[in-house]
């Protein structure tokens, strides 16, 4: 059987670290084959990472956008949180945009189940973006934890579970591995 | 508790797809932030690859070597085998150069543990590698399963599970995807 496909819809998910990298592993795979890519940070607000400094440094062909307004913490006022979902919700509109545009091999939409997560967007709305997706287009969604209905949507699904972390040995992020 | 720290021992474990790609997104970053990167691919024989053709082309900050001989099948035959554990042995010595130049900031072992597993490697060797880790140098190691005292002496471990993954619907390696 070799059952042909367009567009791939891959989820990374878990509670542990490599999501977002294994994204822009992901990405230099894309580019490294000639392909366009796109990547939509969500939650994120930070434009001094790794990923931004060099995708937006080297190559033309990643388009790179932090959309979020950083950490959502836990007891967050309701004011604070609004701004957050504004974000989010703005920033749902923009990667349609950049999805139905087919510019691109590979859209990331990273922390895209975060936001929902979060209640920012619906779950039809996450549903709707597989619906949506060109054919030749394939997209990586990451985030904690998906729904159902999304994981049954996807191709490939691999959940990123914490055995340990050096945040729990009191190391903090360090430049150039969490950012 | 802010612990310093120098030198962290990263590992991606498990059956699911997203360790290799995870070490490629964390060169990304490290080379982002002005870091160099070396990464050292066991098993893997295939320089056609994205990250091979991206890295290679856009940065010097990367050097990349391929040092496998491919895929190893169930029944390989003795003589196949053993040309396979020379490229491990011989790539396990350049590592360790690598290692000690103390010319990176992040030095990726994909699939080492892999070459362990199938015995290509001593336990001690894989351990020791932990101990001439320079100041100032990280180090990431894939591969499907890691040893207990490995584990132990890692500061983050991520378990990538596999939920689900496209061959098994018939869809073959994607370029830019697997590759």
């Amino acid at each position: 059987m070799n059952t042909k496909v367009k567009s791939l819809i891959i989820l990374y998910t878990g509670t542990g670290k490599g999501k977002t990298t294994a994204a822009l592993g992901a990405a230099v795979r894309s580019i490294g084959q000639g392909g366009r890519v796109c990547i939509c940070q969500f939650i994120k607000s930070n434009d001094k990472t790794g990923e931004f400094l060099f995708f937006d440094k080297f190559t033309k062909q990643v388009d790179i956008y932090v959309l979020g307004k950083g950490f959502v913490r836990p007891k967050t006022d309701k004011n604070s949180l609004e701004k957050h979902c504004q974000a989010a919700r703005k920033g749902l509109k923009f990667l349609r945009e950049k999805l139905v545009s087919e510019k691109y091999q590979l859209v990331i939409a990273d922390e895209l189940l975060d936001a929902y997560n979060m209640g920012f967007i619906d779950k039809s709305e996450l549903i709707e973006i597989t619906d949506i997706l060109p054919s030749g287009t394939h997209i990586i969604i990451t985030g904690r934890s998906a729904p159902q209905e999304l994981l049954d949507r996807a191709h490939t699904v691999t959940q990123m579970n914490e055995i340990k972390h050096h945040y729990n040995m009191g190391i903090l992020a360090q430049k150039g591995i969490e950012f």
